[in-house]
């Protein structure tokens, strides 16, 4: 239950200094050094620290000053140890975005946002990030009329490939993901779920190069299940990178401590991770709550670690028990591992073997007393 | 407003034929003869209908009497000159796919599920179908820890795998979709959204061979925008087939009147379907309130169609206004169809034009002016 | 963790008997001996059952044979002192009821409802039911012009109003409870939530006389905090009955097993209901997964109590716990329930105390630490 | 289609003064002088306007500029014969309230918050509003450990009946109106919908001086029927005031422009104010999309009037036409205004009626043909 640097927990520099802001609120907390939060976010065992271009340089800071803020950090991170899981511009606040960013009905605003991205993407360079994230979290309508799906398409399919080609051609070391969400701040957004990104990158010049950056919060907004989403990228090669909160269904984006919300679900998360032997970051993209003083806000990062660990350490349980291994046989769960044919030439086979349905509803599942098992182990009754 | 063949509406048998059977109530209307019903929509100006294997041979019925039923309805359809949009098997019907067909943990069971989907191919071809359409309504689970998702995945590819080549083997002209839905009857569904269903065309063997189906229903229910799905689908030219319906988001599958739920959402579709040249199948995949008698059935049938065409005369006439064609240009909608940059080496020119949001953020796109058009054609009031 | 019937743990005869037949499937379990039900609830340590009319008399079961039926299953209550914690009418199944029961538009429809509804009173009354629940699941509308709400309403009132006073003159000792839904089988139902109910009830004749039975899965398919609604009916003193199950967020109406879902939710509510000392039946309406076999059935119901207790014991245990004082005396949690103003004549100070709001923002409530525990509590972490 | 005062059309202050500013991004418009919007919805055809105490005072205002704000406004009322549909107190956004403001856990929070709330009723009275409005944006949780759920409905109550002896005390003509809402900024709130809050209503002090103002977003973010709910209100004569927007279904709180979503829902809700004789304020409490320039937002205001003009005149249309009659007649509608029993005494003849449900079943309820009547009514084809 102590986190340490191998397991890799990385938390946005916008997620401990978020201060409480909301759409009908002012902050309730003061704003973080990120220097500050390097140095605690390595005191308690985290791995590294992610960060969009603004978190660190606020909008508008001179070139001179810029270096300065960078040299500080550059510092902080070298003296900690601490690494940069990702890196993303912000293409979101600035009232120029209210369009769109790379799909802006303004050509104009379409050009400056792959600009801002390319001095980010220096910048992510410079600070050794491992990933370079994109989430358009202005690429989108309220007002279908204004936009043809297929054109907004396109010009994101043209940004993610002029800016693939600007990493080759810098000789940077970096990957990019993307990161789909369904809605807010736009009424409806391109790539809203895992799905749309996973096709969307299929699209792209370089698709080795791109893979997804799912986030709890956003997949579950929809209402969709997060661990089938993340196997569907896993099982593509493409989960790069993840972000780990917490949130309700069909609710404004909560992004909450995780754990908070669904616990099975995070459960079903943890266990898929770990047995897929993903090594990415685990990124914790979420915030305190708005009733949080600036003490409540570690409280709310230890609570991240504490429950991915707890939850790991659970699922290996699980997975260990042998009343577990009893359901899951008795569900036929490993024999979804095998392939269902031969070969070619079972077509008369198979077909004959549709006969016999009503022989094979007979047998029951014991999804009832395998799920029982997952509340049971989840709550430390076995 | 009146419907012709031309038009292509075709109904599933399974839609007019709807009983009126819900979980929590016993049929409240009385089963249609398959035969009736293309009289009776041949009459109507359908151009075809669509089926499953068992809306038109029921399970269990002897080969025999299966060929005379063939036969009859075969010759039904010759007489009034309808086609078959689109043929499917059912796989959740029966017992047996209580968990799951292709992606059953039963391997028995997924033998019996690609056998019984090559007997409805051959139907299919028989028919004359123009596509062989996959939902699958058992393929997920309630009890994440019952499967890893990419086992069922993989099952799911290798399943669709086999069928292609089957297809391919007997030589028949016939193309794959995919319907997604996101949940009901099983608590989680793989494949869940039109971006699911596209990315994983593009792992399978046979990948042109195969598109999507889109549900309004079934997307809108978990709160995405339709339209913006079916856009991605036609950039990816990948819409094959739609299926028309009406839903409230986050309910039970309502599968109401086309035009019934959310009319501007219904607007945008028509608009898109009919601007980017869609000249597949407009198939209504829905039924009758359960309040209706057998004369509601027509009248539901006929509202579909209505609403259809009357919304694409809107969408004509919205797009020949002057003052849309001003709103449009005012939004800059035009401008989104233009490349965003103009080829190589412009990266320093990019990242200079990145320090002018402050000025690009001063104009406004007019987009309330627009949609109110939206608003106003829709409601005849232009 | 053994049940026992003390715990007032009661099931419906329709949850252990439901045979796995959904929207899209055929049965996969045979029915169920309601007298069987009986008699195996009772070995598990159940208090009791729950019915409709027409779980235990078949529509159209002669009156002869209705005798029978009656006596054969009060006999096994007897035998193994079995109680009844409620009973009610189905006015679903029947196709009459396709425009709602009290409130179809149709009076004759109206009138058989209401006499139905009296019949199976007398049902209860000769079972000795505590309660007597009134689900209105046809009352509703998928067409919003077909009813005024108003006209629904007042009917519905004038039923319930009927039936008190049926109750009144027949003496029986039973007292009502509504059951809110916010949707399905209908697309909107009136009184959608507890809220509704709530205040329906203070418009009828005999208020006292009716409380609310609220269901875990109705609540949350609108997306409400379950145990806040039962915190405004407990507050009321109309929490006559409840019914737990689980459900995930805008989906279709799933009746899980308790604890499947919201594991957090599940806790905070079985906390309340023991905090308040909540006496009435603690009621299971749900069902096991269609995948199981008739065993499965039984792991259902064993797993529903199972949870019931582990999370009673948890609640205890965290109230017990010292760091869960001291984290509830941080968030001010106890202060929650001294008066705000000290009576009169106070205008004049407490306009003052608003001058003092910056100096009241500068605390925190130690809600991230809190909430942790409940997570380290439930994981039987501490 | 030209709105007068005499159409009772208004506007909070801060909807037309909205800067667009949302939790991802900067204003992308600048204040508006309440001032200005006053003589610019006077223009425009607006009875009045609606405010929160900041919206016209600034939080920190000396007393002394303040009466000379209010006194400016109140000029331009006059002047241009402006009323105030409501007044309210902002009880949201200063960081005191994070935690609640009459629900707050700490005492002097709350004791504050009454006081602000009185302040602010001093200047609703001088202003002459009609109604007074509570909106509980902070009155709500996260943490569900943090609050029994009945001390904060104890604490609610208290305060509003503290405030309803205020009032009278000072002898102000004001009513009170509660605005439910179902979560943000607060992940569950109090009083979520309609329903609770009329409830709570009937347990006040004072009830006959409280109503509800119900709003379209809020209620429709539940997925509720915004229509069904304003019937349960106006059933209850407690409609005091509404807010007029548009809104998805299970997303942030989008407060678009009223008509911009669901616009049959709209018709119906337009329908049934017309047909109630609603007289009070049709308020708009949307803002312009964060698109539009400054004038956009005036295309937004116009667009709010226009699109309830347009939907009364073809709600009076829709109840004039001869089919619609024929269809209301087929769907049995006057009907359920009839009283279903007749007396006492009554109880054998309806049990009997309940066996003749058989021949009930037999009829339709023309709902297909009545709702495809409202689609074309709405879209102007009849």
């Amino acid at each position: 239950m102590t986190p340490r640097p191998e397991h890799r927990f990385t938390f946005g520099l916008w997620t401990v200094g978020n201060p409480g802001r909301d759409p009908f609120g002012e902050p309730t907390r003061a704003p973080v050094d990120p220097v500050d939060t390097v140095h605690r976010l390595a005191d308690m065992g985290a791995w590294g620290v992610s960060l969009h271009d603004d978190d660190l340089i606020p909008w508008g800071t001179s070139p001179a000053e810029r270096d300065r803020i960078v040299q500080r950090f550059d510092t902080a991170l070298k003296e900690r140890g601490m690494g940069i899981g990702m890196a993303t511009t912000n293409l979101f606040t600035h009232p120029a975005f209210k369009d769109g960013a790379f799909t802006s009905n303004d050509r104009g605003v379409r050009r400056a946002a792959i600009g801002k991205a390319m001095r980010s993407i220096d910048l992510a360079a410079q600070l050794r990030a491992e990933n370079y994230i994109f989430w358009g979290g202005r690429e989108g309508t309220e007002v279908g009329a204004a936009k043809d799906p297929r054109d907004a398409l396109e010009r994101y399919r043209e940004a993610i490939d002029v800016l693939g080609d600007y990493v080759v051609q810098q000789g940077y070391d970096l990957r990019f993901a993307i990161e789909p969400k369904p809605n807010e701040p736009r009424g409806d957004l391109w790539l809203p779920t895992v799905g749309h990104a996973l096709h969307f990158i299929t699209t792209l010049a370089r698709p080795d190069m791109v893979g997804v950056n799912p986030e709890v919060a956003h997949e579950t907004m929809a209402g969709l299940s997060f661990h089938h989403g993340v196997g569907q990228a896993l099982w593509a090669g493409k989960l790069f990178h993840i972000d780990l909160n917490a949130q309700r269904i069909g609710r404004y984006d909560q992004d909450f401590r995780f754990g908070a919300e669904d616990l099975k679900e995070a459960f079903l998360l943890v266990r898929l991770l770990e047995r897929a032997g993903y090594d990415g970051p685990r990124h914790f993209d979420a915030h305190a709550y708005r009733t949080e003083d600036a003490e409540g806000v570690w409280d709310f990062a230890a609570g991240c670690m504490r429950t991915y660990l707890a939850l790991a350490e659970r699922a290996r349980h699980f997975d260990a028990l042998p009343e577990v291994q009893e359901a899951l046989a008795a569900a036929s769960a490993p024999e979804l591992a095998q392939r269902s044919t031969d070969g070619a030439g079972e077509a008369d086979a198979l077909k004959a073997e549709s006969d016999g349905l009503d022989a094979l509803a007979r047998r029951g599942y014991a999804n009832e007393r395998l799920d029982q098992l997952v509340v049971e182990v989840l709550m430390g009754l076995r």
